[in-house]
């Protein structure tokens, strides 16, 4: 067969739009996240970043992973380990997190429980369930953008959920029904969100709660940071003050969401649900469907080393984490100038700045990453691209003296472009 | 508070079924797995099952993961194998696969490679990507179910693609436009295919490619038992001859699915998708709002002992089922009562077995198990749940002397119900 010299170039122009316009409608909301694009750059040496929103790999429990490897490939046990397991998730990592769950006040059984390739998973299987299109999504303002990247595969509207903004149930439900829609759920990070930092108080809690019972709507709690506290008093999750008001989780509409991606090791993709049977059933069903099952060796790995390690990993963790949150605070005193604002949290791996009004944190970042600091400008994290004059930076990842530096250079850079 | 006394199972129904009224259309469609609900009912050593569609445990390479696994999570290594990374996946991984690709005449690069957490996942994303409600998925009947069960979540409808049935293009596309959509795919296990173990000529093969040219869709390739070959020569698979006629991946409609599932271990949910770029760049953005990112360790674990021991596993693999269809195929001759037909695959893990009409797989399956023998009733493999006479034998589960028994047990209970 002869072929015309540019044949290849025209035939595959012509057969990737071919294919390309017959995807579905969804994939038109699907779009790169800008972090990860992001972060392919940022390896250069000279960078500091506070870009990244990743543990530090220095420590993780390395040890207690390698034992607990070799011990799920010993002859003994290795049949079971490399085979195919229920989608419900690993019989004794689902006990574990029943253990767990109690000591945050959360009484279920094992029924109520589903592991999860990592808690972005359970986001994903979260919007097939609830979401039809058109139907409403209640996020905070700004909310983590990874859970905007799961929920817009299925062609949601967002509309807020903020304990401080107090829009009247009517009005909400009325926009959601002029979107042709209902509203489905309200979704929030409960501690240390990504990207604040801010954790929710008791009574911040319970609003959320009594909202969500006259909206009639599901209620996500993204709990990812919930170990990672550095002071004061943990706050109950809010699946747990719903259990002690109506008696039983599977009366309940919160549907809590937990990780070891942030207290382990993300590389094993390994988290969970937690929920009413009648919410956990029909997950169970979505990881059918979807991928059979999270992989049996890494759900049998992490039960063995969080029943080993866990809380003293944890604890160790607290320390050098909470070090670095201390380092971050203490240098945006020193060296930002007047009117640039952050938050003080009181865990988790991020401090969120808010420049003054009219500055760009997107057009910051290429002044910054000119001298050689890097962040995540905020605007991604609003369903609206609002607020871009804020940006979020990463503690987890830098030692307390790159902390100084890193804030001094940014510190100089705002001020120039102020 | 006081409460009555049966305020807590009040509140469970009519909080479940609050919740459940908030699902979406598309759960509708989800049901649970047969075989899996099935399968779970089988564990009675007592039985000899056919039921299963899972390798034999005894014959996973052990010792080659679990020497990778050591050095994954050795002290140079464990930083990156515990750590987020990217979505397209690990790079030596996508490398392999380039390699073993173009050993099937797959001519591609890296980019044209995404890592998936098993097959199935791949199946989940092509769904999401190229399925508006409404539109059709041509598969054959029967099908994967495991296909249907992927594609129900966006609520397909199904038509025929069957190499040997004729249907005019114009009433495939006609009847595609009357339910409101289009044409998107054609899906089709290539080789000893799950359930029937046939395979496609190379001329049915082309044949395949040239309807979808003409229906204008895209070809979802699953191979997930192509190296499970017993006897007769590899056949290409279809992306491999549609590159041979158009020169280049890039311009291809065929999207290829690989699995190390059958050949390695399925308990590592490691696959991939080859493919397009247009086709994978959507998939990577698709997996990143999905699951970021398929577990770190486990692709590096694969790629370890796929360069190390691949051929040689599979060569034995292939050693040890083939003796075990041999000896299945056999003992049907032997056991079967006239009006019984069964196909004879040149590999895979399972025979098909059609029994006369009017009779009914489900059925028999329960006279069956009281002779403590099982299988999979057919119907659940057709998309509109006919052809009810039929029964899918797995036999990589079961050594020689165990298949004689049970077919032997299996055409007794035929005989009597005939």
């Amino acid at each position: 067969m002869s072929l015309p010299e540019n044949f290849a170039e025209n035939t595959l122009e012509k057969t990737n739009a071919r294919l390309t316009k017959l995807f579905a409608n969804r994939t038109g909301r699907m779009r790169a996240s800008e972090i990860r694009e992001l972060l392919k750059l940022l390896d250069q040496p000279d960078i500091i970043s506070f870009a990244g929103g990743i543990p530090d790999p220095a420590y993780f429990p390395r040890e207690a992973f390698a034992e607990a490897m070799t011990k799920a490939l010993s002859e003994q046990a290795a049949a079971v380990a490399l085979q195919y397991s229920t989608s419900e998730g690993y019989t004794p990592l689902r006990d574990w997190i029943v253990g767990y769950m109690a000591r945050h006040g959360v009484t279920c059984s094992r029924d109520n429980i589903l592991i999860t390739a990592g808690s972005q998973q359970a986001l994903d299987y979260l919007g097939k369930i609830f979401l039809n299109a058109g139907d409403t999504a209640l996020v905070t303002w700004p909310t983590y953008m990874g859970a905007l990247g799961a929920f817009n595969a299925y062609e949601p509207r967002y509309d807020r959920i903020d304990p401080q903004t107090n829009r009247p149930t009517e009005d909400v439900l009325a926009d959601a029904k002029a979107a042709g829609g209902e509203v489905k759920f309200a979704y929030l990070s409960t501690d240390f969100a990504n990207p604040t930092g801010v954790t929710l108080t008791e009574d911040q809690r319970r609003t959320v709660l009594s909202r969500a019972e006259a909206l009639n709507c599901a209620v996500i709690e993204d709990a990812a940071y919930q170990e990672l506290r550095y002071r004061g008093d943990a706050i109950k999750p809010i699946l747990a003050l719903e259990i002690e008001e109506k008696g039983d989780i599977d009366a309940c509409r919160t549907i809590y969401l937990g990780s070891f991606s942030k207290t382990l090791a993300p590389g094993l993709r390994v988290g969970w649900a937690v929920a009413a049977k009648s919410v956990i059933s029909q997950m169970v069903l979505t990881k059918q469907a979807a991928d059979l099952q999270t992989a049996t060796i890494n759900q049998i790995a992490v039960s063995e080393v969080a029943n080993g390690v866990f809380e003293d990993h944890v604890a160790k963790l607290r320390e050098v984490y909470g070090v670095r949150l201390d380092a971050m605070l203490a240098a945006l005193e020193r060296h930002m100038p007047e009117g640039v604002e952050w938050t003080r949290p009181d865990g988790g791996m991020f401090v969120w700045v808010t420049l003054p009004r009219g500055m760009d944190g997107a057009e910051l970042l290429k002044e910054a990453l000119k001298a050689n600091v890097a962040f995540v400008p905020g605007g991604a994290f609003y369903a609206d691209g609002s607020n871009r004059n804020t940006l979020r930076l990463n503690f987890s990842m830098s030692a307390a003296a790159k902390i100084e530096e890193g804030i001094a250079r940014l510190g100089d850079v705002i001020r120039t472009q102020m």
